[in-house]
Parts: structure tokens; C-alpha cells; sequence
């Protein structure tokens, strides 16, 4: 039972922490060249994961990390009460043939490249009031299917602009749970635990739809970064901090272009990230060497940075606070093509370290 | 502060139900010539709902329809706390360009026709966690967007089998809150309130993807029938009930072909709801006269049908208790045409008549 604060328009904080029980991470071939290399629990040369299309292998990437998080968690799918997944393809079809095959009672979200924001925050809210004790987030995305879906297919061959981001290939999954990672499992379970340090999530901001206008989805860091902004002033100002409060403010996959359109949009605000900004499309890939111009993005950018890098690095205590504030731009091939707009969203999720 | 029960595996009872507080539904011409025409909001006799193409007319239907549930419920945007909705097209393109544009904290769903049941499932569980006074939940569908997106476009006019469903140009929206309708608006507010009657969620089931390997996306009612078998028996498991005990187990668009299959698959399991089973795509049509074939279908039908007459029938005290169950086809037209086979989801929600 689980007492709950409200701040401000759109913030929640849980008065007892969900704790983060495990997380998993798949990628591809070109992201495990990546400068995260070490720290994927996966990375898979094959980039049709064993399976016939590309839909089918992002299907097969998601469900597998989503496996993979249950099981280091020291918990059968059985025991997860609820899920919460998404993915960048037309009717959410890797995860209709991802994670929701795996019998879990399943609520499928769409919030494009926010989705593992989305997750986190329903699935933290779904934990904190004790709807479930144990539920999983997951998202994902794949290089090809991302190109097919949005773009072009591969075979086609079309250039790159260099505002262009590329579609990461890979998923994350978390369990969250309402104990501290361990208590009722097997010892050997691959819990996210540092000695005694986990980590936990405190608060969250919901994202608006923002939408200045910008109709290029060759720059999609650009279409989001508005909505990066909203939410994290909306966060400051709901909780009366500063960016000093926070270790690092991590956005999903705004790229170089978005990071820098941000670090504007905030200063005209007075609010100064820059030395604290990090920006998981950033991270995978070293851009220069990998040729991947802005840099990262797709759903599975945020969801794989933050299980293989972000979390373990708030488990061990050399981050206590960070705000995750992965963005998604909400297009899709038809409003695209019928001349429409590219709204940007952005949900927050405040990962602090605790030793419980 | 509300405690509340788990029962079973898929199930949550609220202790403090959640009370509706408003209703709107939109319907297009030929819904608003059928036998539920004197129940709805509103009736637009252009297809194009002023807008320039299928999409944009979506969308201004659902924005909309979420409009008036807002003012009919005495409230302004900015007092909703939360929006969940989603829509048919990919992308969830409706709801990003109709009600996310709304300044509202906004998750977008993807349940297809289950929508409706997943908006208000994560809505009761928001509302009755105390993490909003107010949340909005809607789904929308459009007969020509959606044949669009998963079939032909309108001018290639293919034809339809008999076992085909016929997508609802309509859209659906409620407000839900902690207090009962009308406490703390102006008296005339049009909430949901029959003199001293009105209309809760009190439980919800959440729905497992259900794959019986059907392939035909022109026999929705056929794939999506084993899911509403699925969530109805764990529902009346997880709370030790008869069929009895609902006034009306009511389903989103299985049609007549669907509803066949369902009272088949309950049936071997000992369990006959044939006297009190509804379904929205039989009631919103006249199969016959209006030649729809099997019925109609799209998360707009569940919605505006729940909307316009479930809930009001509720409120009256007509109905006691209904099970809510609307279900929803996963395939896109990729994974059609790829082969997959269309497996199905139902989310269940409880909604019973209440004085207060």
C-alpha cells in the first residue's frame, strides 16, 4: 500500500521507490561495434535473428530480451503480472509477435521513440500502487524494419542526410518490482545489484505533444527536441529543482542536431543542461567511425543504452540521480507523405541509487 | 488512498470504484442511420469531418469527441491529468494529430478494437491509485482510414466476403475521477447521472495475446473470438462467478460470425452466456438492411457504443453490472501479407450501476 504525492500539471512522485529488478539488452552487429560494446548482455551478428523478415527478427530480438530480463530477475514469465511494450512498426507488430505471445497479460502502447518512457512510467505506477509485484517493460526497433516502415526499404538504396539519425537495432527490458532486487529468488539470479546499491525509480513526468512545425523527418532530432525541452522545464518546475540536482539528464535519441537545438531551447529558458546532458543516441555509436551522421535512435536506442549503461551505472552509485527523458516523433509514412507536421513527446523518469 | 485486491492472475478489484464521469460519442452517417441513431452526441453527415483526408477527419472526429466528454463533465483540458487513447492507423496517427494535440500528459495505446478497454483499464488503475482527479480516456476508427491502412483504399472497391466486419466511422471518449459526476462542477454540467444514479469501474482483467493460427483479416470476428473466450474465463475465474452475475457480458465487434465462435468456445467449457451477450458491432448496425455483413468492427464501434448506450443504461440502474470485453485483431498489413496469422486480445472492465 503505497502512499502517493501529486506535484504540479503533469508529475507523479511514488512515495515508496519501484525498484528496478533487472534489465536485458539486445543489439545488432553495427551497435556492438559500437563504443557500449562491453556492456550489452547480447549482441547478435545475424541481423535477422534467426527468423524470415525483418518484422519477425525485431519480434524475435524483443521477446528474447524480454527472456532474458525475466530470467535474471530469478522469475518465470508467470510470475510477471503485468507488461508493458511497444515498438516503432505500424500496429505495434513486433511486440503483437514479441513479447505479447509470451502469455503475460500485455497493454501495448505506442509513443515512437518515448515508448521505453511510456513503459517505465506506466509500469512504475502500475507497480507503486500494487497492482502487481513484479512487471516488465520492454521496447524495441530494427534497422531495417524502421527503414521499410518510415523510409525506404534497404534495397533501395536512398541517401542520408547528415540531420539523419540511424534506427538502432535493439531492445531493453527491465522487471520492476515493489522489493528490492533479490529478496525471494534464487541467490544466482543476475539481479541489478551492486553490492548493496540498486536502483529505483522515484518520479515521473508525463509528456504533451509538442509541435513547432518542422515537417522533415530526415531530422528527427530537430522535430523532438521541442518536447525534450517542455518536459524537462515541466519537470524542474513541478519539483522546484535545477539541473544541479541531477547527475545527468539522459534524452533518448535527439542525436547531435536535436542535442544542440535542446541545450538552445533550455538556455533561452535560463536552464543550463550541458554539463549534465547525455543523449543515448549519442552513446551507441561513435558517429564519425560508424558513419551513422546524427547518431542513434528508434525506441530500442533509449531502451538498450539505459539496461546495458545507464542503470548498472545508477546501481553502482556513480550516478545517484539521473532524469531518463527518452522523445518520440510522431509521424507515420502517410501523415509524412500527406504533408503533415512532426510532433515531438517526451516522458521523464527520474532512476535514482539506493542501498536497500 | 485506495487499497486494493489482486484476485487471481490477470484481475485487479478496485476498493473504491471508479466513477464515470462523462460520455461522448461521434458517429458518421451511415452509423447514424442505424438502430442506435437517437443515442449519440452527434452525427456527421461529412465523411471528411471538414478536414482534407481520411486521417485529418479521424482525427477531428476524436478531438472532438473528447471535447465535448471534457465540457460535458463540467471540466476544461487543462484540468484532465492524463489522456489515454489510441486508434487503428499506424503510428497511432488519429490520436497524435487529434487528442494529443490537446496539451494533455498523453499515453498512446495500441490495443486495436481492444483500445477502448485498455484506455480504461490504465485509466480506472490511474484514477484509483490517486494519481489523477481526472483522466481521459478515448479511442477512435474510420471506415475509410482503416480500409485504407489495413485493405484497399475506398476507389480500387474490392469485395468483401460475408464474414467481413464493416470498420465504425466513429469515436468514443469518457471521463473518469475519484469523486462522484457533478461533485465540485457547475450544476449544468451534462454528466452521467440518471437522478441519483451513475456508473463505476470497479475491476478490471487484463488481456493475454490469444493465437489459434487463423490467417483470414476478412474473419476478424473468427480471430478475435478464442481472446474474448480467453479474458471472460479468467475474469469469471479470478472472481469465483457465474455468467449470472452480469446483466451483459458485452463484446467490442466479433460480429455474428465472432459471437458464434465465442458462445462455441464458452460452451466447452460449461460456461452459456447466450442470453445475456452483446456485442457493440451487432448493435450499431442493421446488418441486414444496411448490409455490413457480419457487423460492424474498429475501436471507434466498442467506444461509441459504450459511450452512447452501455454506459447512459448503466447509470439508469437497467443494467446492474456489465462486463465490458471489447477485443482486438493484432496484424498489420505487413504482417498480413507476410503471413503471420492475426492473433487476438480482449481486456476486460466491470461497470456497474451504483447510487451516490
Amino acid at each position: 500500500m503505497r502512499k502517493l504525492l501529486q506535484q504540479g500539471a503533469a508529475s507523479t512522485a511514488f512515495e515508496n521507490p519501484v525498484f528496478i529488478q533487472s534489465t536485458a539488452s539486445i543489439v545488432g552487429k553495427k551497435e556492438g561495434e559500437g563504443p557500449l560494446k562491453d556492456y550489452f548482455d547480447l549482441i547478435c551478428e545475424d541481423p535477422m535473428f534467426g527468423a524470415d523478415t525483418w518484422e519477425s527478427a525485431e519480434s524475435a530480438m524483443q521477446k528474447e530480451a524480454a527472456t532474458i530480463a525475466i530470467g535474471k530477475a530469478g522469475l518465470k514469465p508467470e510470475e510477471i503480472r503485468m507488461a508493458f511494450a511497444g515498438d516503432l512498426l505500424a500496429q505495434a507488430a513486433a511486440s503483437s509477435f514479441g513479447i505479447a505471445e509470451m502469455g503475460i497479460p500485455f497493454y501495448g502502447l505506442y509513443g515512437a521513440c518515448s515508448t521505453m518512457g511510456e513503459s517505465l512510467s506506466l509500469g512504475a505506477m502500475a507497480v507503486a500502487a500494487g497492482y502487481g509485484d513484479h512487471v516488465l517493460c520492454a521496447t524495441s526497433s530494427h534497422f531495417a524494419s524502421a527503414e521499410k516502415e518510415f523510409r525506404f526499404p534497404l534495397g533501395y538504396g536512398n541517401q542520408r542526410p547528415l540531420s539523419a539519425t540511424w534506427t538502432v537495432t535493439g531492445s531493453g527490458a527491465c522487471v520492476l518490482g515493489t522489493e528490492p532486487p533479490g529478496t525471494g529468488v534464487s541467490p544466482d539470479a543476475q539481479v541489478l545489484r551492486e553490492y548493496k546499491g540498486c536502483a529505483v525509480i522515484t518520479e515521473i513526468t508525463t509528456g504533451k505533444l509538442v509541435d513547432y512545425g518542422f515537417r522533415d523527418s530526415l531530422n528527427m532530432g530537430g522535430c523532438m527536441a521541442p518536447a525534450a525541452c517542455d518536459t524537462i522545464y515541466q519537470h524542474l518546475f513541478d519539483f522546484g529543482r535545477s539541473p544541479g540536482d541531477y547527475d545527468a539528464i539522459v534524452t533518448g535519441d535527439l542525436g547531435m542536431v536535436g542535442q544542440k537545438i535542446l541545450l538552445d531551447l533550455l538556455s533561452e529558458k535560463n536552464i543550463d543542461i550541458r554539463d549534465i546532458h547525455e543523449d543515448c543516441g549519442l552513446l551507441i555509436f561513435n558517429n564519425k567511425a560508424q558513419d551513422t551522421h546524427s547518431g542513434g535512435s528508434g525506441c530500442g536506442c533509449a531502451a538498450a543504452v539505459l539496461s546495458a549503461y545507464l542503470l548498472p551505472k545508477v546501481a553502482k552509485g556513480d550516478w545517484k540521480r539521473i532524469l531518463f527523458v527518452p522523445t518520440g516523433a510522431m509521424l507515420s509514412k502517410v501523415s509524412f507523405n500527406e504533408g503533415d507536421s512532426v510532433p515531438g513527446i517526451a516522458h521523464a523518469v527520474v532512476i535514482e541509487h539506493t542501498e536497500a
